[in-house]
């Protein structure tokens, strides 16, 4: 048994209202991985770096028991690198460079030791890459959990859904969801996505929490209302590393053990937003862990007498 | 003891995506009032309307069990009208008309019969007259709730502070709340307006929920997602008036009850925006409610093992 995570592990440089940052270690599978760890100690990573990529960051995987074997470092290649500003309101953000480099041909190679996958992350990558990577697995995952953004909506939508039909449970924000079902109201546009295969649909809301749907059942997840809000940056790969990891540590794959996932993975985005990158979710101490989702136990409880 | 309910009894002409109303009854009192009374038998309205608007629709209030004996009728002057026209998202919306009529010289007279008001409810309306309702209570209310909106930042804010700071319970949205508090941040933003004078500051998100703020404590209440949401007006004030009914039914004002009456008023205006006006609120089943809270229980229900 073991979590494999797929996406990026790349350099971010970040501009918030509240400071820049120059080149720093980012990537969906960097922050999700991460998450995950605080969970689960078989989680391995497949992904690519150029050989820029310094050995202390991959080192740092390790040291969280995140596999690298299937982390590829192309000689004589650059690193996946993006740079982005985000608003006042923290909730746009403006992207200023995108260098694909050593993403351009990504080509997702599983090692022979992940096959024992049982719970699977793709983090946002091309929905083609997203589908090789189930096609190579000889057994198919307990659970798949994918990410996407708008991008793939607006330039490879057939392709998009073909893999979105593949999954069992599928996260996208508020905007895509409605986007991706072309429907306004969230609870017509779940229906309409949960027919396009996946089981499950999570609606990521940023600072408004998050919604799950299955079959006839929902279930709204509260956010934490933070004073400080430093960079959004991760937030959500670190969700969905929280919660697959939480998945993968307690097997239990029932609606009511996706809510505790879902709280585990809101609690460990609301740490992801308090520092730039990775650094705050790189060093949580478990009792930071336990003392937060009591925080959004007593944020969401009431009793009808 | 007895809910007294201040604000608008008036005309309203409203245009959404799925349709459009000739004048039917509105207003701030009128909403808050009706949702009150599913609650709470002893609800009196102060408001004022001119004699074009009808007996049959002053009956309506009756029918509810609310006096109407603080709502002076007008002769020769028209009732205050506004109509509205809501954009695709149904989150925004252009103002048309704005009649003030009888509003424009509102002198709020409050029945002796009334001098029993333990529950106050300031709908919106000029800080001015909010504050002389206050003022004109022989014994200061048990909770004084006060809605108002940002129109009052523009123009009037240093009355508005005044008049905030007399009250315990604010509620506005979470633009508002920015505004008001010079915060993006609504965890911060809620620290100043607790400052300002309110023990509990109630943040309405919309289609996002609600949060309620106390001293260090805090509540997310979820919104229900609706399929369709027909037509949003008076959904602010059908909540305020369910949240005070509940509390004023219970004559209970401590942080669980609040939380507690944040749920059936969230519950009340949930139905409010299935159709245009007060269709829907003015003919609803106890059972209908009560099955409507208990999906906002299972909506937001988690337990962490």
């Amino acid at each position: 048994m073991s979590l494999v995570v797929i996406g990026t592990v790349a350099f971010d440089a970040i501009e918030t209202p509240f400071g820049k940052t120059d080149k720093i270690v980012g990537g969906a599978a960097t922050y999700a991985s991460l998450a995950a760890s605080y969970f689960y100690d078989q989680t391995k990573i497949v992904a690519v770096v150029g050989d820029d990529f310094p050995q202390a960051d991959i080192d740092d995987f390790g040291k969280h028991g995140i596999s690298t074997e299937g982390l590829q470092v192309k000689k004589g290649e650059k690193s996946f690198f993006w740079s982005g500003k985000y608003h006042n309101d923290l909730n746009n953000r403006d992207t200023l460079i995108t260098d694909l480099n050593v993403l351009a041909d990504f080509d997702p190679i599983i090692p022979e030791s992940y096959q024992d996958c049982t719970y699977l992350m793709l983090g946002n990558l091309t929905p083609q890459v997203q589908q090789t990577v189930i096609g190579r697995l000889k057994n198919r995952p307990k659970l798949i959990v994918m990410d996407t953004m708008n991008f793939w909506m607006d330039i490879a939508m057939p392709e998009l859904k073909a893999t979105i039909a593949m999954v069992d449970v599928l996260t996208i924000n508020d905007a895509e969801a409605r986007q991706l079902a072309d429907e306004y109201s969230l609870a017509k546009a779940a229906k309409k996505i949960l027919k396009m295969g996946p089981k499950y649909l999570i609606i990521k809301k940023g600072e408004h929490g998050a919604l799950l749907f299955h079959e006839n059942q929902m279930f709204s997840a509260p956010a934490l209302p933070l004073e400080e809000v430093f960079d959004p940056t991760g937030a959500g790969d670190t969700f969905a590393g929280g919660f697959i990891g939480y998945l993968a540590n307690t097997d239990d794959i029932s609606f009511d053990n996706m809510k505790r996932a879902i709280i585990y993975g809101s609690a460990m985005a609301s740490f992801c937003v308090e520092k730039f990158g990775t650094e705050r979710i790189k060093n949580l101490a478990s009792d930071e862990l336990k003392s937060r989702v009591n925080e959004f136990v007593n944020l969401s409880h009431f009793e009808i007498i």
